[in-house]
């Protein structure tokens, strides 16, 4: 093989990209940089990304730094998922529902309708060959992920007028991100993708009829409750939504092992962290809006069993012309029915809520009648 | 102050425990042991030791390593918090549960009846001062704790009778661990506390009439349903068990900030690995038990209510006579209850059980038909 032919391999990109993170000795310091665009108001995974940050450097006695670039100053243009591969930076934390328009793989990743939730994710990514599988996919975008956290179960969307049955789906204009905008779409619904800032003003101008976008904790911090009166659940679209760090395969060959290690495992801590941030509050977040005035609504049985059904159909019909997706759905699905077998989970959950919602509402009314002009203290009893 | 008062405060064991572990350079080697005396039938807890020490290994670059001792070998006398307590060993893994007779708090640590799950539980140390208290709390015994793997939810016993409600369990001689014995007592049962060599032998001489021990992956191992024919859900004494590593405090004092944070971050890798690992073979146990006879029932709604009863009565007792228990119970207990609002992550698991089930005698039907003389395949269809 001659030298040129090495360099038409490689690429010019490549040996730019190679050039950016130099094959490190044990003790030669790392300087990273990484992209985020997720927006500012998602305080919980950005306390996540501190964390990730904190711990590599703690666990590379202070070798190992990595410095937090957001939004457009990151990438000269694109997503994270590009600026990583293209090496404009070594790393990026997103959420790969974002990228279901260039291959629907990617939501496999983050969130389906009706897929796993946040446990359920860790169970299949460790021990049911998800990170193989998840890593093999990335393999050829250039990119090493590493599963960053989770939003847990996200709400149902937020609605202007309630939600009695199909009927009210027709013609209705709703953002929506990932998969589940395209099983809306089936239901006769009219999804549109607008960014964060975009959606107040257009619930507010009345372009839009509803949004889904966060966790409780999201949306409340949002604001969607400003807006519309009534909010579904469940968020049949997002059991759990997934965060990843987005590594340059590049970047990652150059770490020492030790320094490979140390990312890996303070990406499961900020994983844990993120989950555990969420899971405090997201129902603090769900009882402020509740007592605020948000009027919470099961979602319709008959939307929950159609939608059901059109994921289905939808899947069908990606297996059949996506072969990345029909390879890691299969694992995904075939993991996720043995999960049906979860009755003492289940069972323990469906017993203690409304023992624990007695007990709310009694620490509630002792605490209003120990401050009865202070704030509704709604959230923390 | 004078050297022998010096001597006399530290203790000869402390110098000699200080003494297995030197302050440490950063280049310096570190060998630990880690003891653990949990019965060798529970594969997930071990795997995830493994994985500890793998981690501490990787992220240490070979620096740091751990070697693991099982049992009699470990400690002179006495449990594993004895042992890492007087340093027979720098650290352990167990179970808090294990020490409920020494203080009931320990029990806070991994599970009470009606207690936090494994979500919860991590949300709870991580972002609702739950690992600061539990700190406070285990400095009293000399001791630096790391949570370390859950099993989830586990299985509500087995019996050679099926419940039938309050008067099923007047009398009934049953193998208990934990707190959930001294709950069980209050509704007239007999818990007695044997190993896990012990159940088996007891049940079939007669002597026992039911057992709990673990999860439906670890009752599977242990072979309770080769005696009991009936398995109740959900167990009510524990709706998810946490493990724990246990370090003796001088020894973490003499590591530098670097081996602490990797020491930290392997348990950290470990906890999620546990949980994962149980997460994906729980259900796969369950369905086989299911496939092979046992009769999974329902708890009797009597009993779940008297035996609710009896532990807020417990709590108020221990809270009234031992000052950490209701230090630590009151700030788990207040943020349990906001738990109530989950109706998200409720509703979503709810619609998804039956649908999984469905799927999943699909799928076991299609692969009883493409292999009618091979072997019962329910767990993995």
């Amino acid at each position: 093989m001659d030298r040129r032919r090495f360099i038409g391999s490689a690429g010019l990109a490549g040996i730019l990209a190679a050039g950016m993170a130099p094959a490190a000795h044990a003790n030669q310091a790392i300087r990273w940089r990484l992209a985020s665009r997720l927006p500012k108001i998602m305080d919980v995974p950005y306390a996540g990304v501190q964390t990730l940050i904190r711990t590599v450097k703690e666990l590379s006695g202070g070798k190992f730094e990595i410095a937090l670039q957001v939004a457009e100053e990151s990438t000269a243009s694109g997503g994270v998922l590009e600026g990583v591969q293209r090496g404009s930076v070594e790393c990026g934390f997103t959420t790969a529902v974002r990228y279901v328009a260039r291959d629907e793989a990617f939501a496999l990743d983050s969130a389906i309708p009706f897929g796993l939730d946040s446990r359920q994710m860790n169970a299949w990514l460790r021990h049911g060959q998800g990170i193989e599988l998840l890593r093999e996919f990335y393999k050829g975008h250039g990119v090493v992920n590493f599963p960053m956290g989770n939003t847990g179960a996200q709400m149902g969307g937020w609605y202007k007028k309630p939600l009695h049955g199909l009927n009210s789906l027709k013609g209705l204009r709703m953002r929506f991100s990932g998969l589940g905008g395209r099983v809306f779409e089936r239901l006769g619904g009219r999804p549109g993708s607008l960014s964060s800032d975009e959606i107040l003003k257009a619930l507010q101008s009345g372009k839009l009829d509803a949004a889904e976008w966060g966790s409780p904790h999201d949306d409340l911090r949002l604001g969607l409750h400003d807006h519309c009166k009534y909010c579904a659940h469940p968020g049949w679209w997002k059991g759990g939504m997934q965060f990843s760090l987005y590594v340059n395969r590049r970047a990652w060959d150059a770490l020492t092992d030790e320094n490979q290690a140390n990312l890996e495992a303070a990406a499961a801590e900020a994983h844990l962290d993120i989950q555990a941030q969420y899971d405090l509050r997201n129902p603090l977040a769900l009882a402020e809006l509740v007592a605020t005035g948000t009027r919470l609504i099961p979602m319709p049985k008959t939307i929950m069993e159609a939608a059901w059904k059109a994921a289905q159909d939808l899947y069908a019909e990606l297996a059949a012309k996506n072969p990345q997706w029909k390879k890691i759905h299969a694992s995904q699905t075939a993991f996720q029915r043995t999960q049906a077998w979860n009755q003492p989970e289940a069972g323990f959950a469906a017993f203690m809520q409304p023992q624990l919602m007695k007990q709310y509402e009694a620490a509630l009314k002792a605490a209003q009648k120990a401050a009865p002009a202070g704030r509704h203290k709604a959230a923390k009893p």
